[in-house]
């Protein structure tokens, strides 16, 4: 049972690594990848101390300075978080992990769910290759691709599939498979009835039997069930506490401005709300 | 008239200047010294991106960071924020300055004020030798020196006053004047009728006719009066406002926990909410 899970991979994430690392706190840091929107600004003028840098240099600065304090984030995608009371499990890929708080760092996408994705989530709709992929052996199949990151599990998954429809949001996609085709469309919608059968576009309509979506992270209302939001945001107070006791929210994902320092606050505060949660939970 | 005035010299303001010069404000910075409270941590661990630096070396990396940007500290100890309706006047020396917007970044002091210091400030109590030594020529004055930046003004102080008792609050004071007494004392209470006249200690009194009072930063409630704050910290939402429409908060005056970070990130929440402020008085 971990003191904690921080479930990001942004700069929030690795503030809050950084801080229950200090605190001397047992936790474990899943992120799926390293943030590509905090690596993708050209020029960052106002992280304080760090005068003119590139995003992809600030995050390297931030993921050594957790590495150095042996604070090493673990590629793997949470899909789901479960209030046991007390405690919470933390589904990422097949394994469950629990932990007394959780901490989320999930950033905001700029991309909403897609109509139908959260309703047919585990009928028909996976965001897990490794986890899922057995059920479509043999079977045809459609991958969402959010993600260069995620292009070894496409890989994957047309090993197991007849047939893959290979959908990358993003220029340049490598996947290599023969029974691949790779097409460059966003559906409308996710279709079906007791499961998902088919992917609805503007021009045409696509019958699958599973699909794929494979994103960086998992929006915090669809991983935690009665979190509460608003406008795409979860709401937290000042000290990064959500309304679900134990689990705290910091960076991007509650709310602007979307900053690096402002995340990077917002980690620290986290980690040491939760410190502070397990320390009165400690005296009860 | 500045669009902004920045009070403190902290973290949390070097990253409200450093935004709102970024942000293309026309802003004033006014902090009578760099923080020492910042400066004097021997070893910061989780500032992100600075993996092992020492209060000093933070504290100047940001400065620098400020500097480079043509953000520079005026080394002005702010006295008073008068609220003038949808504008500030903030006293300083023997200037007053003029904004539409207030980032307060006055940090927390250990030191509560002196019983009866707020109560007699204007009446024989003064935080600003500049401005009200001359009243004191020929008298016989109190200086409660709280900062070794403020030694000259105690000199100063000792070129118009007959006598003067300087009481350093810090070891090693280096005040040198013929008519000078220093004495190591805390004071417990300033006592008088319409104005101040004496200085209470636990074992004695001392009968005044002024005490200067020199702090590197003056508590946000005494600075503005209707200032709403709670446990000496002054109380802001999620954007660093304040009670007061136009005046934001940010850093270890806003609350715990009493961090780099926090204080950076905070810094760079309220000179963005300064900034939608001032656009939507554009706009209105």
């Amino acid at each position: 049972m971990y003191d904690s899970i921080v479930i990001g991979g942004g700069p929030a994430a690795v503030s809050a690594a950084i801080n229950l690392k200090i605190l001397n706190k047992n936790f474990l840091w899943l992120g799926a990848a390293s943030s590509k929107k905090a690596a993708s600004a050209e020029l960052v003028r106002n992280y304080p101390g760090l005068p003119e840098v590139t995003g992809r240099q600030l995050m390297w600065a931030f993921e050594n300075h957790a590495g150095r304090l042996g604070a090493v984030r673990r590629a793997e995608l949470a899909t789901a978080v479960y209030d046991l009371g007390g405690r919470f499990a933390v589904a990422a890929g097949t394994e469950t992990y629990e932990g007394k708080t959780v901490i989320l760092c999930t950033g905001v996408s700029a991309q909403k769910p897609i109509e139908g994705e959260e309703e047919f989530l585990g009928r028909g709709v996976s965001y897990c290759a490794t986890c899922d992929g057995f059920l479509y052996k043999g079977k045809k199949i459609a991958v969402l691709l959010f993600d260069k990151a995620f292009e070894h599990e496409a890989e994957y998954l047309c090993t197991l599939a007849e047939k893959a429809y290979v959908m990358p949001m993003y220029r340049g996609c490598g996947v290599k498979a023969e029974n691949a085709e790779i097409t460059v469309r966003m559906p409308a919608a996710i279709r079906g009835g007791l499961k998902a059968e088919k992917l609805v576009f503007a021009d045409g309509e696509l019958a699958v039997d599973g699909i794929f979506v494979l994103r960086a992270s998992v929006s915090p209302a669809v991983l935690l069930r009665g979190l509460q939001t608003e406008g795409g945001h979860v709401v937290a107070d000042r000290q990064c506490r959500t309304n679900v006791a134990g689990v705290f929210a910091a960076g991007d994902c509650t709310g602007r401005p979307y900053q690096y320092a402002k995340a990077v606050g917002e980690g620290n505060i986290a980690a040491h709300s939760a410190a502070e949660y397990l320390s009165g939970q400690g005296r009860a």
